[in-house]
């Protein structure tokens, strides 16, 4: 497959249609866009591709139909680690993924998701929207002729399943767990036989012992895979995926070529797009955690010497990669906002939600 | 001043421009709509002025200039706390405020903005866009004959200053405190004699004695208001205004007369503008708070003797309204969701956050 051809077609496609919506009235049906958005996902995984379809049938709500965005799933068109490829090539229009499938291109697409001892999801908000994060996320897809966007939000993912309980750092050793990216990295330093599974196949790999642990995202989407009936302990709070966001990607001579409002309801979509996709996740994971709870699962915490270990070894992970340049500013962005954040959410939020829950319990 | 004249004139201009908007594009410009948004607001409020340009903007960016939304300060058309009457009247297309003001109108408008011990931003966030809250503030907007949206978040509003240290529940008795809405009437319940007054005279009225301390919004507004100058005590955690929204409340005649994709910009500029909101008053409000400490300002937490008088008092507050049907089953909503949400990010999140604070503390 040519993509030089691909790159062409799609360039034309563009500015002849942005010409067309210049015109008058009566050539406008023919201004009329079709945006090809391939993913990273199989079509109908709960939650991601609700992020997927909201986005879609937003910008084609706000633009009265002008633009319409058809979603293929990974494997349709190309696989679902080659989107990023395709549309810096051109060969499709914008991607739906999670930046963090492409730290080989650049190692700071991590931000852009979630990265060890990184931001919860409300914290990312706050950098995202408020501190500069934004604009570092255009800075890095202009490298690669891309106008990224977040549009999506998993919320923390939890620590993972595990056969056995996990009581020292040590018990690390020779552990064959599933964790993919940075996080596994970090796992690496520790002593992990750290693996990479698709989730299709990870519940096969804990029934034969395969593997010893995984983390996946979260309570909905782990009890949609079974991950209860293979595992006896499960920790809700992990060091790897703080709060993990989902981007729409366009190639940027696309971008260019639509209208200034087209290319505000691909950004304001996505805005929205990300918060509602927090609720979902949120709204599901709630009763999810209590129903494996019921269940009989025993859910723990891991204890200060194994969260030492972690930050050690994602420090190591994350010091590995600040020769890049731009990598160094982000990551020094980034750090910077989440502590300014926490620094007064952890007195207002944080100091609250522990007096509430303390005193609602009290008076019932 | 005749509001049903100005009822006829705006529902007259709406179904001219709906009808205008189905002819041939020719005569498009004459379907260009101009939206009157009267305010709570003075003009130019840090953050919250911010929320109400945001929306204007983006909603004329998205449908390409044929709606401009004008924003109006209190007192430019109506006092800010008649937007409410004025836009149910028509004597205005649509408020942007805080929809606490108007619990006179409905005790349940409370809970689209902030009710105490109730919701963080985030978790304001899952109840209203993923657990039904947003239906629940259309049904009672219906009542009305209004179509709101939330669209803009000041996130945890700060527990208040005082001029002495508050060391038990018993210090409340005679205390002279400024607290606007439910939660003032809670600290009634504790013997305060709670006072309401406008941002522009609370500093006097400190100085003076006349006050013995006050709530504003957060480090970054109260800041503004010099509070810091004449109390010392300040107390990031409160009870009242755990996480307080902003509305963007539409003419449901104005709403339904507008083009499906106008409606859309509006829904989807409020939901994008309550995120972006939210990033913003956070990314000021933790800077802010660093300068009041560096300023001298003595930072407390609430004894769990104080937060348990808040609490019983608040349940009494709340219980109050229950009688009301509709303000019954929007509460029971919103605590069934904050519980839920809680269940799942109590064990994430704030495991997460304080565990990360440690080890990011011992590793510098």
């Amino acid at each position: 497959m040519d993509r030089r051809s691909f790159l062409k077609t799609s360039a034309l496609g563009g500015a002849s249609a942005a010409a067309a919506a210049t015109l008058a009235a009566p050539m406008y049906a023919q201004g009329k866009r079709t945006l090809t958005m391939v993913t990273t996902w199989p079509r109908g995984l709960a939650g991601v591709w609700d992020s997927v379809e909201r986005i879609a049938a937003s910008v084609t709500a706000l633009t009265d139909g002008a633009v319409t965005i058809e979603p293929k799933a990974a494997g349709e068109l190309v696989g679902g680690l080659e989107v990023f490829d395709a549309v810096t090539a051109g060969q499709a229009d914008m991607y739906h993924g999670a930046d963090y499938y492409f730290t080989g291109q650049h190692p700071a697409w991590a931000y852009f998701t979630t990265v060890p001892f990184g931001m919860t999801a409300p914290e990312m908000m706050v950098w995202y929207y408020g501190m500069g994060g934004m604009d570092l996320h255009s800075k890095l897809g202009e490298i690669f002729g891309l106008k990224p966007f977040i549009a999506g939000q998993t919320g923390a993912q939890g620590g993972g399943w595990f056969r056995k309980e996990i009581k020292s750092a040590s018990d690390f050793q020779g552990l064959k767990f599933r964790m993919p990216g940075l996080g596994g990295q970090a796992l690496s330093e520790l002593g992990a036989s750290v693996q990479v599974l698709p989730g299709g196949e990870i519940y096969q790999a804990l029934s034969s012992g395969a593997l010893d642990g995984t983390e996946w995202i979260g309570p909905w989407s782990d009890e949609k895979l079974g991950l209860q009936e293979v595992c006896d302990f499960y920790y809700p709070a992990g060091f790897h995926e703080p709060g993990a966001a989902l981007s729409v990607v366009t190639n940027l001579e696309v971008f260019d070529s639509l209208t200034p409002s087209q290319q505000k309801a691909i950004e304001i979509a996505s805005g929205e797009g990300h918060q509602h996709n927090y609720a979902l996740f949120m709204a599901n994971n709630g009763p999810a955690l209590q129903r494996l709870i019921s269940a009989g699962v025993q859910v723990k915490e891991f204890s200060d010497d194994v969260w030492d270990a972690y930050g050690a070894a994602s420090k190591t992970v994350l010091d590995g990669y600040m020769s890049d340049e731009l990598f160094a500013e982000i990551r020094t962005s980034a750090e910077a906002a989440m502590a300014s954040t926490s620094g007064w959410s952890g007195r207002s939020d944080s100091a609250y939600t522990a007096q509430r829950d303390r005193v609602l319990a009290n008076l019932k």
